[in-house]
């Protein structure tokens, strides 16, 4: 939304294509209390804002979902899952990240059926229950933060040996009092009926394998870039991610910048996701019009 | 600011030590459209949120300037000018920039009695009076704009052959309509007796010497790094701005980060500043803790 509200202030011809405003941030319980000048704010409404500041503006905006992108002499062409096509001198890479599946026996069996990747979309259904949180990160604590308002009873299970979470993540969970934490937990299944019952994890200090009863399953592992539209115009990471210069936003191919979460950026912030859309948009204005500008 | 709110809410012991806040924001006519999230700001405004978001935090604040910054052992020394000393296991310069002199005959003599780096500062002295606009880059643009509430005539001279600002605020100069720009203009001297009278100038494509009545000479040439207090800590590049690496922030000695316009950021731009200040942040935090913490 930043690349977009700089780029169409530049007076670029801008166009946005995408699924869905707000990315991670509408799928996980955010109240966010880091982005400069807001001191706190729903993640909701932040998105909603920022929607807002883009669509005051002359940006297109078209909601769908690009599963290709290619490029020949200069030009890239975007194909939509809807069948549309689009063509621009100029793309700026925004995908961000999908949550990361566990890849074990049950998870995909019970996917909306007690399985979930997002605390926000499915967390009320398991009111007065027990939940299991998958992930021990500052998304797995906070995911624990807000199920403590509406489950019974909370654990989160962690396959290293200890936490890797900000203090006040630990310190919430502690005073909401309704969360255990097991680490060294390498979950393995899981397991139910119609709907989910439980799972099964190995305890990787005594090798034990271990049952815990749940009736709502929240997998945060961690996010993974969504790239798969991308394939050969950049270079990736070991994890996946798309190697720009952090300088400039530039891919390895001339005209494509990418930006935010979906990047090789180590910390994944909004401020820092929106810091570097506008420099990303002024590198593809620089790219489009000579360096015609000030710097 | 954001360096100062990311640090204060990750735990650490926070101190920020400045001048004044806000910067180069402070310092110039600003209606700030491009911070994302907030439509339309007036700079002032902006700066105040941030600092009563900084403020709701536990960082301790210093109203002071630093001149010198040594390390020694792992440990950095900070001495202000008031002499008080501090010191600290990590720093992050946030220093930013200051306005570039014209280094001209007239231009320290009129400093205050004409001459101004700042705009929104002594603009209103000019009402209805003739001014000068030394600079035909975004800043000298929007700088034109906002005297042309106040001033009866705005002339804008730029040293190359040809201005170097975004199409919006070329045309929202003309739609001013008060305003001439002036290419291939050297501004050579300021002149007057008590206060400034008009300056002269080289036409650098007829080689002809000039001059131009005017009572307000405002010069806006760009701002330079302020990194005095720093010395050999750092490595310059050549407009002598800190080089980092803009993925981490992280400065050549360990501990030592810098974040903003004080950086080789191409762009200086309050989202992207805010962006650096939040990564530098992550870095110190990561720097101080280990590595003990999701990506």
């Amino acid at each position: 939304m930043t690349a977009g509200i700089y780029v169409s202030r530049l007076g670029l011809k801008a166009l946005l294509i995408t699924k869905n405003f707000g990315g991670q941030i509408a799928s996980k319980p955010a109240q966010i209390d880091n982005y400069p000048g807001v001191e706190s704010i729903g993640g909701m409404e932040l998105i909603a804002r920022m929607k807002k500041h883009l669509e005051s503006l002359n940006a297109q905006i078209v909601l769908d979902e690009v599963v290709s992108l290619t490029e020949k002499e200069g030009i890239f062409t975007l194909e939509a899952k809807s069948g549309k096509m689009f063509y621009s001198k100029s793309v700026i890479l925004t995908s961000g990240t999908e949550p990361r599946k566990l890849g074990i026996k049950g998870e995909d069996e019970f996917a909306g059926k007690g399985v979930s990747y997002c605390a926000v979309c499915d967390g009320p259904i398991f009111r007065d229950k027990a939940v299991a949180v998958i992930g021990g990160g500052n998304v797995g604590f906070e995911t624990a933060i807000f199920l403590s308002e509406i489950a019974k009873k909370i654990h989160i299970l962690e396959y290293s040996d200890q936490i890797r979470a900000f203090e006040e993540n630990i310190k919430a969970v502690k005073e909401a009092g309704k969360t255990e934490i097991i680490t060294n937990a390498e979950v393995k299944e899981i397991k139910g009926g119609k709907l989910v019952s439980g799972l099964v994890y190995r305890d990787l200090k005594t090798n034990e394998t271990k049952e815990l009863s749940a009736e709502g399953v929240f997998v945060v592992i961690g996010y993974k870039p969504l790239v798969s539209y991308v394939q050969n115009l950049v270079d990736f990471n070991g994890r996946g991610e798309i190697v720009v210069d952090s300088e400039t936003m530039k891919t390895k191919t001339p005209g494509l910048f990418a930006a935010g979460d979906v990047t090789v950026t180590p910390y994944k912030q909004i401020v820092i996701a929106a810091g570097e859309g506008a420099k990303a948009a002024l590198t593809a204005y620089k790219y489009l019009k000579g360096n015609n500008i000030e710097k």
